[in-house]
């Protein structure tokens, strides 16, 4: 070994002992005869000290020629601190330096390694092993290797077993977001990359190995958005003999005991709600719980007074901000301006204001009398001082844009804290929902999700209206995981896919052995997944998965730092036995 | 829960209590008014019974229809067996069934389910789903499973971090066999998959990770050989501020943990042997250490005596196999045929049997007198009873087609027993080896691997001397891992690429961001990697890796599972701006 400690090492309790160590400069000082240098390694930092006189001359002229990140080796002697600096562990000693070597120079780094740094978003990712170095992000990968280890452990002591699916599969005309892989040893075939390893953990389930996990790298040829990646990581379980209730136990104690071994938290109970309550009282699928503001709906209260806009809504729904009745007129026409942007898309937006002293204030004093009002406040739950705002429309714009509504006032009146977590089970999705672009209906989870048993008939009436034994986990608002209980017979899953649009031979060419697997002796089955990049961004506290990944594209797919995607030699593509043609419009 | 119980948790223990199981039908027994049918699970086999007069009719017509492979569960009581079954854990007792319950019927597997299957190859792997119920292949995958979870353990505990590298890389024109990845956002781009995650994981330790970890699946568009994958996975690590001692001894520590974890076993001390070593006394860079039977250079010996083959020979070289004295001729003429096939290309075989009675018999007697004989077998160390087989000619093909035969003696005489494991390093591997196609040098490891400080003058005048901080664990005779100390500096670096025949531009290009990371305080450091397939295969005690993958690609690369790779449509070629070209031959 190049050392003999780390740089996060040492204490009091060394003090005198002969030490190598090796590491970054963090930063010299340089003072009166004295000169100190910060070293730094991933355990931490240990201060290096030189004296003129007590350190021979060409010693001295190395330490006061060190630059910033040059990577050094250094034996001395622990001495205790005259100064001590009691916020790094190691602040009570230092280094009294005998020896030192450059390992290797440094140039002047593109931005600051500290962790406040001047780098830009671009410069930073260009550089992305300068920027690794700093503490920040260090530890945010940490975080992600402590998630990992943590996951690993829970699986293996609930008699999971990890089984690695292949990463070269098969292209599905429905995959149409699939990453192909043209293959060279058969001209003209090409294998997939895995949106998910679902076919084969339903198959591994066919296979009898009861409990499946995996924390597996996907693929997803997106038009990309700021907070998704071509390449992501997901927790992915597949579980036999088991109802929706034994994986939400199991799941559960998953998350439990994340946040007790990762944080040192106890995570409140992990609620439950159906998909209808949630877009009623949420109008969202994916509710952030940290704050109430549930939505109150006013069609009875408000309809049949005169006021044209409500009385031709479908829906009148409101919220209470608690407190907010001091909202000024200027942070009122804020707000609707803000409802009213093309991203949220409000025609207007209503408010009410309680006042203190228990008179209502609103933006439709035409229309409705104090007693309205104090009707609609009571429906609310609301208290003098409290401010109701209220949208309407089309019931699902409306519950949609109140959604957004309810987050920025969550935001603004600084109700989700970072630090708080909270958790629900969202139940009872849909089946189906209609796609207006291909006029036809697509599975809301995917095609292998099983419908409720009692919800069967409807599938032939009503498809929108089945249910399907589907959940998801929720943290603060953000999606964390989902997942279903399976279809397991060759019929049901045949049902499915022509409910789907897919004809027979469709549905054989794609899932045929899915389907023949079935008629082997499947057992009922179910699974989830959850999304590992978002999830560590949760727990990190953050809104970016981009810092919990080591090495991440940027918004356009692509990695600046090593140039990727590139044009490949015309060698390669004559092996490949293809041709880039210009693109058809 | 569909069961209450697994099918290999039941013992004496808890009789008389009311259970519920879920699982395949191994086996259905009818006989005098009985009907046993053996219930399996991933746990375990539990037998059930269903008794004529106790239980009611329509339950029996059910346990008599059963098949082979179909999914039921079965609620009913905790009895004693009257005939116990000793060789299953579950024998003592049986279920006495109350209820039963078909989940879902299976066809006639079209293989027999059991470790001894009917089943060949190709319908095995057609049907993987079925191949992966048979008790001996799962288990090799929950081989797989604990290797995995205990070689994390151990790496964890050693400071370690896991960190995911990307799977969409670039693609290099060195990288001959990339698979590559086209772009549909960034037409005529592609990404590449990563052979390994070499580059990345340098950079981690240039961002001062230390320690980094990765099991990790890595990709090669290779022309297949029996026992290649096209996508494998590693055991990926790399080390800042070590030297090659400390790497040895980390991970001849996870070997042992492995050993000692997965089989119970303490392995023997790993030895260490050069390179030059390796080749002067087993004629191959990974020797099988399980027996001996080391190289016996003849040259002085066997020379000058008027046997011409031997007297134009670079070397003469033989092995002793101790006790084959007693091989027949007809024995030796197999194995003169065997070393003689175009796979081996020897020209022919001497032997010289040291007979009992201490008189010697060879194939060459008319050159040799007893005491030339005798003065070869002491120096062989043989002994009345051995048997020397010598083969002649230029030292390398000599060398290899040696080894291949002692191998094939070790085989024949029971010396490779596949539960003895024997493990070394080969140390000091050469830097570069001259390939006579592209006439010039290529790196034998890689290109990032250091050259020993030493060596460095023979770069200008003997490159092919020139030895490399590189290693290899071999064990059993099979390569398991290997790694080097890396270069870390910028002009060491390019003084390589330029030796290996890159142009500045071909280095910049290529590897541009590297070399400039070396220019940003790159501490010194250095790797290894495992192939983990083949671990699990050398603990599971087979040659091929195959079993040890759940969901593995045949000969030619394909899925015959799900048909992979395939044609994908016209529409997908055309989003991604390709064409399919005939090949060019």
């Amino acid at each position: 070994m190049l050392r003999t400690h780390t740089c996060g090492e040492l204490r009091l309790e060394d003090l005198n002992k002969i030490v190598t160590l090796a590491g970054w400069v963090q930063r010299v000082r340089n003072k009166g005869g004295l000169i100190w240098v910060d070293l730094r390694d991933r355990y931490g930092i240990t201060q290096l000290i030189f004296e003129e006189g007590e350190s021979d001359a060409a010693m001295l002229k190395t330490a006061a020629s060190l630059g910033r990140e040059f990577v050094v080796q250094a034996t001395g002697k622990v001495i205790e601190r005259t100064a001590k600096n009691n916020k790094i562990p190691t602040g009570d000693i230092e280094i009294k330096v005998a020896e030192i070597q450059v390992l290797n120079k440094a140039k002047v780094p593109p931005f600051i390694i500290e962790d406040e740094t001047d780098g830009g978003e671009d410069l930073r990712m260009k550089y992305r092993y300068l920027d690794l170095r700093r503490n920040t992000i260090r530890e945010k990968l940490h975080l992600r290797h402590r998630m990992m280890q943590e996951t690993r452990k829970y699986m293996d002591q609930s008699n999971f077993i990890e089984v690695e699916t292949p990463v070269l599969i098969k292209s599905t005309p429905e995959g149409a977001r699939d990453f192909v892989v043209p293959s060279r040893i058969h001209p003209g075939e090409f294998y997939a990359l895995p949106q998910s390893p679902q076919t084969f953990k339903q198959l591994l389930m066919v296979s009898g190995f009861d409990r499946y996990f995996q924390i597996v790298k996907c693929f997803r040829d997106e038009d990309l958005r700021a907070d998704r990646q071509p390449e992501f990581t997901q927790i992915d379980c597949e579980l036999s003999f088991v109802d929706q209730e034994d994986i939400l136990e199991l799941f559960e104690g998953l998350i439990r005991h994340l946040f007790q071994s990762v944080k040192g938290l106890d995570l409140d109970n992990i609620v439950r709600m159906t998909y209808a309550d949630a877009m009623r009282l949420y109008g969202n699928d994916k509710p952030d719980l940290r704050f109430g503001m549930t939505f109150v709906e006013l069609n009875e209260l408000a309809q049949g007074k005169g006021f044209n806009v409500f009385d031709s809504a479908e829906l009148v729904v409101g919220v209470c901000a608690k407190g907010a009745a001091e909202y000024t007129r200027k942070q009122l026409d804020e707000l609707t301006n803000w409802v009213k942007r093309p991203q949220i898309g409000a025609k207007g937006m209503v408010y009410v204001k309680y006042n203190a002293d228990g008179s209502f204030k609103s933006s439709v004093d035409k229309f409705y009398t104090q007693d309205d009002l104090k009707a609609w406040a009571e429906k609310a739950g609301a208290l003098p001082g409290d401010l109701l705002l209220v949208l309407s429309g089309d019931l699902h714009t409306t519950r949609k844009q109140l959604s957004e509504l309810r987050l920025k006032l969550g935001e603004d009146l600084g109700l989700r804290d970072k630090t708080v977590y909270k958790a629900l089970w969202v139940l009872d999705f849909p089946l189906l929902e209609w796609d207006e672009e291909t006029a036809r209906y697509h599975a809301m989870h995917h095609p292998f999700t099983s419908p409720k048993m009692e919800d069967l008939p409807l599938l032939e009436t009503d498809p929108g209206s089945v249910r399907a034994n589907a959940y998801d986990l929720v943290i603060n608002g953000v999606e964390i995981g989902g997942g279903s209980i399976r279809i397991h017979d060759r019929e049901r899953q045949q049902l499915m896919f022509r409910h789907l649009g897919f004809s027979e031979e469709e549905a054989q060419a794609q899932f045929g052995f899915l389907m023949e697997a079935f008629e082997y002796g499947a057992p009922p089955h179910g699974g989830i997944a959850f999304g590992f990049d978002r999830l560590c961004a949760i727990f990190g506290g953050s809104d970016s998965i981009r810092d919990y990944i080591a090495f991440p594209k940027n918004n356009a797919g692509r990695d600046v730092m090593i140039n990727s995607p590139s044009a490949i030699s015309g060698d390669q593509l004559a092996e490949l036995s293809l041709s880039v043609q210009p693109k058809k419009e």
